[in-house]
């Protein structure tokens, strides 16, 4: 199989070129050999090419079987309006392999060995997933900027939702609850501010009327500024979060923030022919070019490219169980040592993981 | 002076009485005479009267010194749409009064005698104040649900900002940062999504430019997204955070689960003639009628009328001293109390309050 590798921006190549090789030790301990191919996105991309999203990239990751992203954006390009920066690239290419949905997993030992700001009885039992759907709402409605006549300016965005794109994405959301816990324990929570917001009643009827087709999944329906507040006060409640495209990404950083870093987690965007993986950080530029980036997002986000795009199960768990044996052995980049704990750098936590795969 | 009083629904008409015994008596111990008059909201109106926000309501509040309202909505109405629910009442009374700038506090005491779900060492130091944008964004722009030719409906709402509506809101916050601490700590964390939205970008530059005219108060600008972590990760890192209509919404209550229970915690809507006080909880359905309810929201919100609507801020102190100190001395309502700890009644937890107003 060949998968393409979009490291981007920041510490995007440094993270990508450590799970790269953690995929192909997994690929080669099951004898698959997999082809990679690697090509500009984002602020580079604009660099080079005058364009964050070149054509020559989308045609190979349209040919693609997976692709794997590091990061885009950064300061050097914050002044472009928002049409022409790193994101836009990314943005496109969601939208043009038709990945709806996004997958944001926040596993329960990464909870665990993270560094988290909850009181320790608060993780026990959290393992939780965000669900949010991905090439709809407010990142991708009609939007408009212009001088008004009495002086200033207007500027609008507009969260747009169809049935059918919130019926797809519940049921992605319904579906995967059903792999994840028993019969009598599986839970789906539906976001949205349908109190005040017209797109959102849409979202609960429709996500109510999904919902009748998964009698043994139970339906909850919460406002986002409730869920914002329940994810912190007992996160261990929660199991299938299911989001429009802002309030996931909102939602899913603050559950990040409960791993004690977003260094750790890995995101897969399925919907289309080309599933796209990548960590949920960002290009963190303050880190870039100095080796000590946290690999382990985008090395389980390569676990999350073996589940799902290579339909390959043995291979992610021993990527996931590497993982989390190095993290109980106390393999810890800076962003998840404790004052006077030694740190490694990204090539050596990378090792401690290579070593574990077995 | 007037007070009109908007118990509105749940939990409401209690929290409000109690607030309304801690009005009189820090009124009375300054001297100060508060004529109180009630009129209906939210879904007791729409029962009683088929409007949420009966134009008789409206009217009074525009008479009035100050509002303080308790809470709307609950599980009866919510099969309305939004332009016919409780909450919509709320949103029109905010809009006709102008109230454009909210300000919700976390203040230091709440976070250390809630029951935080934070580690300990991450709450010393918090002290920040949310200022959110309620007249504008999300809530308030053009919207519409339709039938699709092919099946299935669509439904919008807009985002939309003029630069004179986050100029006002911005200025609230920066002449809030002077008065919240000694030059050189100033601090207003400006929130958006500039990376995606082009509402953001006009809300970014707009803000940068009112920043200028605040030398001794430093700005910095955080995605959403990054907010949302951050808060968890290190509260304490905020003084004032500024944000639009939606993203304060959520980052409050996010704010707020930081204090253990959103009982507790207070706002002020400001902007117009006649401002608004209210708890940032909302109706309780569940607790509604039991007399458990915490008052400590209401009560503070109360204090805030005394500082933002009457400009006494030493009955202000008072009221917010005798909280700090009913707290210390370790009154809880069922919120706050743990494990096997005796909880107060709402009247027992006003009585103490009442006790040490002093
Ligand atoms: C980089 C940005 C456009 C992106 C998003 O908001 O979708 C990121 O925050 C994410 O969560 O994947
Ligand atoms: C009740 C609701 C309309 C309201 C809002 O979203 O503004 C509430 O959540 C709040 O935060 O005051």
């Amino acid at each position: 199989p060949a998968v393409l590798l979009l490291p981007g921006d920041g510490i995007g190549p440094e993270v990508v070129e450590a799970a790269r090789r953690v995929l192909e030790a997994a690929a080669h301990a099951h004898g698959l050999r997999i082809r990679f191919d690697e090509v500009l996105i984002g602020g580079a991309a604009i660099d080079q090419a005058g364009d964050p999203l070149p054509e020559a990239t989308l045609e190979k990751a349209r040919r693609a079987r997976a692709v794997l992203l590091g990061a885009v954006g950064g300061p050097a390009w914050d002044d472009l309006p928002v049409d022409r920066r790193p994101e836009k690239g990314l943005l496109r290419l969601r939208q043009a392999l038709g990945l709806f949905a996004n997958i944001r997993p926040l596993p329960g030992f990464v909870a665990a060995y993270g560094r988290s700001p909850l009181k320790p009885e608060l993780l026990r039992g959290v393992d939780l997933v965000v669900v949010r759907e991905l090439t709809g709402g407010l990142y991708y409605g009609p939007r408009a900027r212009r001088a008004l006549e009495e002086g200033g300016e207007e500027a609008y965005d507009t969260l747009l939702y169809r049935t059918h794109e919130i019926e797809r994405v519940a049921r992605v959301a319904f579906d995967l609850a059903r792999t994840r816990r028993p019969v009598g324990q599986r839970r789906v929570a539906s976001i949205d501010k349908a109190n005040v917001l017209t797109s959102s009643q849409l979202w609960r009827e429709t996500v109510r009327r999904v919902a009748a087709d998964y009698p043994d999944v139970t339906l909850e329906h919460l406002y986002v500024d409730n869920a914002a507040m329940q994810l912190v006060r007992d996160p261990g409640r929660f199991d299938v979060l299911l989001t429009g495209n802002l309030f996931g990404d909102i939602l899913s950083d603050e559950a990040a923030a409960l791993a004690g870093s977003l260094g750790v987690l890995p995101s897969a965007s399925l919907g289309g022919p080309v599933p796209l993986f990548e960590p949920v950080h960002g290009s963190a530029p303050d880190l870039a070019g100095r080796g000590v980036a946290n690999p382990v997002g985008t090395i389980l986000s390569a676990a999350l490219l073996f589940r799902y795009a290579l339909g390959h199960e043995a291979a992610a768990a021993m990527i996931e169980r590497a993982v989390e044996q190095a993290l109980a052995d106390g393999a810890r980049t800076a962003d998840l040592a404790g004052e006077g704990e030694g740190a490694l750098a990204t090539e050596e936590m990378t090792a401690a993981i290579l070593e574990r795969l077995r």
